[in-house]
């Protein structure tokens, strides 16, 4: 199991809220499919993180089935159980512990400053009769997010441009610890993919922002051939050129065709059937594992269940041993050797 | 034991930053005592709220020393292991699991507009070269502290002004998990006492502020009676009254003794040897259970270890009952149950 091999360690994932799409496969999936070779995985699906924006009752009850899509995407698109540690954040008790602890050496004002947080907030609140003021659990984010992180102890964290921040985050409070304690904690590296983000897909004011879930201007791995070829048909000039350079995999077809586009020496129209093509190719062998998976009932739950018993063991872990560092241990042991001192002191002949 | 009685519970308690003092005795122990008899009581010793303030190594070392005397001035002034449960709460993991829960339906502006927690940060820059930003743990901190009363499920805080703010912070978040997620808990009541505090003594600098423990100008617990007397000489005036007030047992002898105080009919020193000999008689046998309990080797720590592990089984009930109205625990056991129907599957007959 990747938990227990001598890799350096790697932590990524995404929070429960939709369906995978093509920003996430250029962005951070393939990514995390090619990592497994060179990395000990974990791969969170952070569920607790839905909880800073979607903490209604009504939002939770969607979570076992969203939890189910995101897992059985994951598995689809190549990543492997048997090399990545696939978890339910809420399931790890040692990382709320972790993050209590973290937050005593976070300054308030620097998560404040945050573009990510207030982005964050803002999408929380499109849609809402009445937008909720930012949540302490909103601003505390980033320390929940290097929780995750150092509770792997990852040394790379493979994101998306968004959460760039974050990690820098995690760095710091992994840096201030080793600084206040003891030398724990590697410093965890973010990773950016050579394609960050996708551009949307639909009408043009959903073409002009960045394919997201929350926005749904996106090709989610789950659409057929025709519906990746409908909406591909939308696509035009820049958006046409962002495509060909995130789905035509040799670099030197790429860059001919990116030219011709841009030169107008390729019609729109051959070039979407280029874009189509590789995009099929990319989603069929995924298709093809979706289906083989979803038929087969309970080994999606299994995967997440005995990922995430893997993930205590190792979050335990790295909690003890922050405890013992902060000297918390050494405290809570005290007393217990003093109260096994007296018990046996009570066997002691009168 | 408390925590298994049909009586309303009470939960209160103190950080372990030094020693108790009369300040403690007026504003809060005497009534944590009487209130015994009618509630279930939960006494926190609250490391972990240290940490918001007091997060480095040497610091956190000095905790098991501050931690006993805390527990034996406790145990002195007649806090009953028998009907209190005494906890160290660092050692209450699902407290640290709730406190995150929790912090998702808190608005991060109304912990920033409350005057205590600014309070606590200019306290901790006091001293130090220099003085830290606030830090995400302080901001916190009245979240913690409702994580601390929601999982005992205290309907009764008894509080020093100080804190009245914080209990008020943990009935807006009873009302808004009640309203989010089902009724599970009783809004917590504040209790303040008839005399919340008490003014220091010692220089005229000193007098002039609130008696307390980081100041310095205190009379504490462990003072002898002739320490107590000299401490007693520094006051005039109105700290005079105030101590009267706070010792003189009888209402009418309290009353006549103060008008005779502000009138000048009595002076000052009869009136500060009736004070010495009210503090002297409530003294006296605090100081006799403290050198017996002293004496008795392991006899503070097993009963701080068996309150840890009593608090340990109610916060645990508490957050199971949080999870299921939250949906948490449907969402895990759903996953465990998929789980359990394949591998009974594969037991089936080829």
């Amino acid at each position: 199991m990747a938990a227990t091999s001598d890799r350096p360690r790697l932590l990524t994932g995404d929070r429960p809220t939709g369906r995978l799409h093509l920003g996430h496969l250029v962005g951070s999936l393939r990514e995390r499919v090619a990592l497994q070779d060179s990395h000990a995985c974990f791969n969170i699906v952070a569920d607790l993180h839905t909880l800073t924006t979607r903490p209604r009752a009504k939002e939770i009850r969607e979570l076992p089935q969203l939890v189910r899509d995101m897992v059985l995407d994951l598995l689809s698109v190549g990543v492997d159980p048997e090399r990545t540690v696939i978890y339910l954040q809420s399931g790890v008790p040692a990382v709320y512990d972790l993050a209590i602890l973290l937050q005593m050496l976070m300054p308030a004002n620097r998560l404040e400053q945050l573009e990510s947080v207030r982005d964050m907030a803002e999408a929380a609140a499109i849609g809402r009769d009445k937008p909720a003021p930012m949540s302490l659990g909103l601003l505390a984010y980033p320390v929940l997010q290097a929780a995750d992180i150092l509770m792997a102890r990852a040394e790379l964290v493979p994101v998306g441009g968004d959460n760039l921040a974050h990690v820098d985050i995690a760095r710091e409070l992994a840096a201030r610890f080793n600084e206040l304690y003891g030398e724990l904690f590697v410093l965890p590296q973010a990773r950016a993919s050579r394609v960050p983000s996708l551009p949307g897909v639909g009408a043009a004011e959903d073409r002009g922002r960045k394919m997201s879930k929350s926005i749904g201007n996106a090709i989610w791995l789950v659409d057929d051939a025709s519906e990746v070829q409908r909406k591909v048909g939308s696509l035009e000039d820049e958006g046409l050129v962002a495509f060909v350079d995130a789905f035509v995999a040799d670099e030197d077809p790429r860059a001919e065709l990116i030219e011709a586009a841009r030169t107008g020496k390729v019609g729109a129209p051959a070039i979407r059937e280029a874009i189509c093509s590789a995009i099929e190719a990319e989603l069929r062998p995924i298709r093809a594992r979706r289906a083989e998976l979803a038929d087969e009932r309970g080994r999606v739950e299994e995967i997440l269940v005995d990922g995430t018993i893997s993930a205590r063991e190792v979050a335990y872990d790295t909690l003890q041993r922050v405890r013992e560092l902060m000297g918390l241990e050494a405290l809570w042991e005290g007393l217990v050797a003093a109260t096994e001192a007296r018990a046996e002191a009570r066997k002691a002949p009168y």
